[in-house]
């Protein structure tokens, strides 16, 4: 019986990866959890936060963070909700989650972002490692075919105008370089996973850091695709499958060995819901054999109301962390199954 | 020998309660300590976080809190050093405390500032326990001699206008009632500590409330009353020891049985420094029997240099936490002195 746990490593941002890591922890004695987060978001609480201080971007370490901290002892417990916690008032704090402003006080405090991430992880006691990819100050651009050019990931995610052109370049203001503890998890990986996510605010955010490509063609791990359910709006309309895998493939400078595909499909009424937002579900129109699909179904029983400073207040159907976790202990916690695996 | 604690309420609120209760937690195993601080702070942080979240004020709460936290576990000493963090930016989040927005985040969680209150003592692993005199939302008013009112502790504390002259009477905005558990620390108290701190907005803004004095008549506790050090520009302008206690008396319904004044003076330059804002040492013009003055060296050897975002950055003197608590467990702590004590 191999006992050693499995290297994995998570690479995102946002609410997918918030997602996959709820899941993933529980099977700790399986995997050794790391998670590297995007650093350009400029949106919300985060946006305002960086424009005050400064600092990198907070909001995906934070929900990296909460997804890994501990429930069980009631301290801890409490420190996550208020990690969680969103402020719903009508003044200067309004909107702001308060685990933003511990990481910014602790930023304050200890001198740098590296050094209050360590701190609130122990803080969170949380199972494993939350890496930011970059620790330089950058924000991402998005070059459309139309020749228009968006600056910064919220602008990108919400466009000011409307945009009905698909994006041509993803790059950064200015080069970033990896972090070394980043590509060091990644050369020693077992499995490396890309999503659920965005994917090009949130998961090929991360690939657009100089050292990620060399990092990943370095390592030995499987790599693994979660493309999100549905298509984003302004920024994956009309892409398919295939066409997620294609610039995954193109940015990362690796395709993917397996890629996750959700095979529960979901009301009318549901699709009807998304589709007044200019938002589909992402049609599986890839037939290759590399990388190898598995199917199942990923979906979270139940459908998330969207409550007030809610985590997932933007999502009406997603991945279930459960099901994700179990299927990629199942394929890459024991051994590893070459075989075209459906659940 | 009496091994059994003594108990000791400390009755205030700001920095000088801050200063005690910080002196005062090192006899943890001869007092048991409470604080019971005011609840009618308006001013900076706390009163932007009244106005946006109509919660409790939460300055001095989180100022005693902080005061009483463990310093040893050095999780628990970053999280106090996180409640005393000021954020010092050019933003909305620019003068609060951090600790404040801990507060305010747990009240939002919990539902109460009681369980906020009792949740901040467990993360902070305080020595004794902190208490709202009140749980009801009130303002302070000040009647000044010359007919003018002013309405809410910032503004009697630094007054729009010039007023030169005394206060003649303190009240509240509405009757407030004390809270039970601040009546029942008072009554089963062995030692009641008022001050140090301003004597309106800080030590009488307790006594204002109605159940104090019933509380503080019916204790067997001996009653002890440290003066400031300095006047109090707009407040206390002109008023010595004397006038300092007949206040005290008349608002509390009790004289208190023991006065602690500091008998080392302050160099001329320091005096010059204060004089400029109006504040001049409160002259020791006392020489009744009842109460007894205890004279000491009470002050704090090193002259406070302010820093940004320090909690003391409006004093130049104060009194010394360590000073303060010898005294204290020298009288109080082993067996009553009934003789004139000098140290």
């Amino acid at each position: 019986m191999n006992t050693k746990k499995k290297k994995l490593v998570v690479i995102g941002g946002g609410t997918g990866t918030y997602t996959i890591l709820s899941g993933l922890k529980h099977y700790k004695d399986i995997f050794d959890l790391t998670a590297i987060v995007a650093m350009t978001d400029s949106g919300g609480s985060t946006g305002r936060l960086r424009d005050e201080f400064g600092y990198l971007p907070v909001g995906d370490v934070r929900l990296a963070l909460t997804a890994l901290a501990n429930e069980e002892d009631e301290q801890q417990e409490l420190i996550r909700k208020l990690f969680l916690h969103r402020f719903d008032t009508e003044g200067d704090v309004s909107g702001h989650n308060f685990g933003n402003l511990f990481l910014v006080a602790l930023t304050d405090i200890l001198g740098s972002e590296e050094l209050a991430i360590e701190a609130a992880a122990r803080v969170l006691n949380i199972c494993g490692k939350v890496i930011p990819v970059t620790h330089e100050k950058v924000h991402l651009v998005a070059e459309y075919e139309d020749g228009r050019v968006v600056v910064g990931e919220h602008d990108i995610d919400e466009p000011r105008e409307h945009i009905n052109s698909p994006i041509i370049k993803l790059s950064l203001t200015s080069p970033a370089q990896i972090t070394k503890s980043a590509a060091q998890a990644i050369r020693s990986a077992d499995v490396v996973v890309f999503g659920p996510g965005d994917l090009y605010t949130s998961i090929l955010a991360n690939c657009v850091v100089r050292g990620m490509q060399e990092a990943l063609r370095d390592t030995q791990s499987e790599l693994i695709y979660i493309p999100n359910l549905m298509t984003k709006k302004g920024q994956t309309t009309g892409k398919g499958v295939k066409e997620h895998i294609n610039e995954i493939s193109r940015y990362s400078g690796r395709t993917p060995d397996y890629v996750l595909i959700n095979d529960v499909s979901f009301s009318h009424e549901l699709q009807n819901r998304y589709a007044k937002y200019g938002e589909y579900p992402v049609k599986q129109n890839y037939d290759g054999e590399n990388p190898k699909i598995i199917t199942g179904d990923f979906l979270a029983s139940e459908e998330i109301i969207p409550k007030k400073g809610d985590v997932l207040r933007r999502s009406f159907i997603r991945h279930d962390p459960h099901k994700l976790a179990a299927v990629l202990v199942s394929v890459f916690g024991d051994k590893k199954t070459s075989s075209f695996t459906s659940f």
